[in-house]
């Protein structure tokens, strides 16, 4: 579907596979998460690297989020363009040539903070960033038990202080993300698993403050435990981002409301694809394959036809299969199958642009303008 | 990287993750695979679907390539935008809307071929061709025991016949394309498989003739059967793709030449990624994860440092992890790693240019033109 000219038509007449986003779904999500930080004190910095979409975040900033993270600088360039100002890159930077990029957003958008997860870390920015104006914005990077990124809880406070002397950076506070803990299937085990962590990790702040270090921001969390980390006082704001749209992955782990299902941000987004092939009893084939659902996480659940025994399953670059079960009725070629997406971040970094669909119709078409940004 | 201006700099010096093609090394592999179905009296009608690249596919077709084939129609549209006409679209159509794309295409290319499946199939795209001034060519797309798309071998016939019938269409041929069987590891086996469907396919091929249907076109084959299917005598030309670039998933499986080894392609595509993170003794984090290297087929291999032991995991969607085994040196935040990629075609997707190097320096850009082309 090309430009705007097809607003108007319904959603089983899009061309396929393509990526709907059901309008009223996101603003509830968007709604619902935002009242949930507040009524717990807290703010909301969500993160735009599972929509990577500006509209989605500016949609966020309306609703009073206090900024937008994003995982790399590529992201950034995009969100800064488009005249967003709070913005958190929440992975350290790396090569010379991405801290020069970094700098060129700080410039058009001083606010922006990045992250730091070790001492020579710091002094590269600091002498990259010597002779500005104003000093960078940084956050202290802590690693909750992952080693992905951050620096251990023991080694944290050395850098707090290391970073505090160093003229061009202005230390913020501390970030703490536990993407290890996020889809744990047993809530319960989820919830000690996380809090052990984030409270850990609130020691640290305690730390910087009685240590005279700034201690103004401690960000973290997931949409898998939105309404566990919450309850850590010390925590300023969560960086969920998956809630927006959903995925199957996330839909299939339990929650404080349900022990099987997460059921308080239902999926937003949803998949289209088409029957191209019905030449055999069991199963027809459908034309999303690796290239349009991701192949990873929980398989993509067939939500259109409803109540069907419908099941998908991948089937090579192009294709996938949608077998028939208990015999049920086989779908004929030409017919459109709805399907909640599997990873939704991956997936929707497949896809140029989301199909915002209200009361059934195509009502606009949103570019996913930070996709292919994994710099 | 933007535009053109980095032409002339280092390879070592471009931003990462992105991916690089040794120009070189594709233009061995263009060159050897082409000699090759030369040598067996065939022709080429290269896959598209791998590198998505309307730049690579201009180069073989100088090279002498009777055509090019894609998956999908959207792909088939940027071709015939960029002044490619013999285009062949290997899978059938399913929707209406997407018949009326197609459609589109050959109004402006008449060699494009379609293929069918099904006299449904068959029917709706003669009909929607009423009031051409010249039929549709198409190929009757026979399923090698796969099932995921094609008419069974013992319904082909019939088929034939039926679209042979059907004004709007124009019949050429058969594809048989055998996906299943391409990426088996061992190279008897494989070939054993192969022959054994594609012999099945040349008996309704030789039908075809014998019922005075036309009989061209017999087109299949992929890179893993490309020096087994060549045997076959009535195959007119091969459908090979990832020949191009390579992938570890290819590289890993045994060739008529080496029981292990895929050696015939060298890997002329691989992925740059930046050490961002390296706190932990037997470890580093780097700038590539799920949205960088699709998560299927074989796991990306280090290529540079050469000779290293060092290994690459999947860590989520931004990251990936470097494990140094065997006691060996342990990268630098900001050393550039240098990996063969996972399964190409879906890893292709995910960026939107090659940076094309000759003898370590960047010489030109090439659009991923194909890119998220999945309708």
């Amino acid at each position: 579907m090309e430009g705007q000219k097809c607003l108007g038509i319904s959603k089983g007449d899009l061309d396929t596979p393509c990526l709907v986003i059901d309008e009223e779904v996101l603003e509830q999500n968007i709604r619902v998460m935002q009242a949930h930080v507040k009524n717990f004190g807290k703010q909301l910095r969500p993160h735009a690297k599972t929509h990577k979409c500006s509209q989605i975040a500016g949609r966020q900033m309306a609703a009073g989020c206090v900024g937008i993270c994003v995982a790399k600088v590529s992201e950034a360039e995009v969100l800064v363009e488009k005249g967003f100002r709070e913005i958190l890159i929440t992975s350290p930077l790396g090569a010379d040539s991405k801290i020069q990029r970094f700098l060129d957003c700080v410039a058009r958008a001083p606010e922006l903070m990045g992250v730091v997860d070790s001492p020579a870390g710091a002094c590269r920015l600091n002498e990259a960033g010597e002779g500005r104006s104003q000093p960078i914005n940084v956050l202290v990077d802590l690693d909750p038990g992952m080693g992905r990124t951050g620096i251990p809880f023991q080694e944290a406070l050395d850098l707090g202080i290391h970073i505090h002397r160093l003229p061009s950076l202005r230390l913020r506070g501390v970030q703490c993300y536990a993407g290890h803990v996020q889809h744990i299937p047993s809530f319960q085990e989820r919830e000690k698993t996380s809090l052990d962590w984030m409270h850990q990790a609130a020691d640290i702040f305690h730390k910087f403050r009685e240590s005279g270090l700034p201690g103004e921001i401690f960000t973290g969390s997931g949409t898998g435990t939105f309404d566990i980390d919450c309850r850590i006082p010390e925590l300023t704001d969560l960086q969920t981002g998956s809630y927006t749209l959903m995925d199957a992955e996330y839909l299939n782990i339990g929650s404080s409301l349900d022990p099987f299902r997460f059921v308080q941000f239902p999926p937003a987004l949803t998949l289209l694809t088409t029957v191209i092939s019905a030449n055999h009893p069991d199963f027809v084939t459908v034309d999303a394959g690796l290239k349009a659902l991701y192949h990873h996480g929980a398989t993509p659940t067939v939500i259109q036809p409803p109540g069907s025994s419908l099941t998908y399953e991948w089937w090579g670059d192009e294709h996938g299969r949608i077998r028939t079960n208990q015999g049920g009725r086989k779908p004929m070629v030409g017919e459109v199958i709805e399907l909640a997406v599997s990873h939704c971040d991956p997936t929707v970094n497949l896809f140029d642009s989301f199909h915002i669909i209200r009361d059934g119709i195509l009502t606009d078409i949103w570019p996913i303008d930070m996709r292919g940004r994994c710099q």
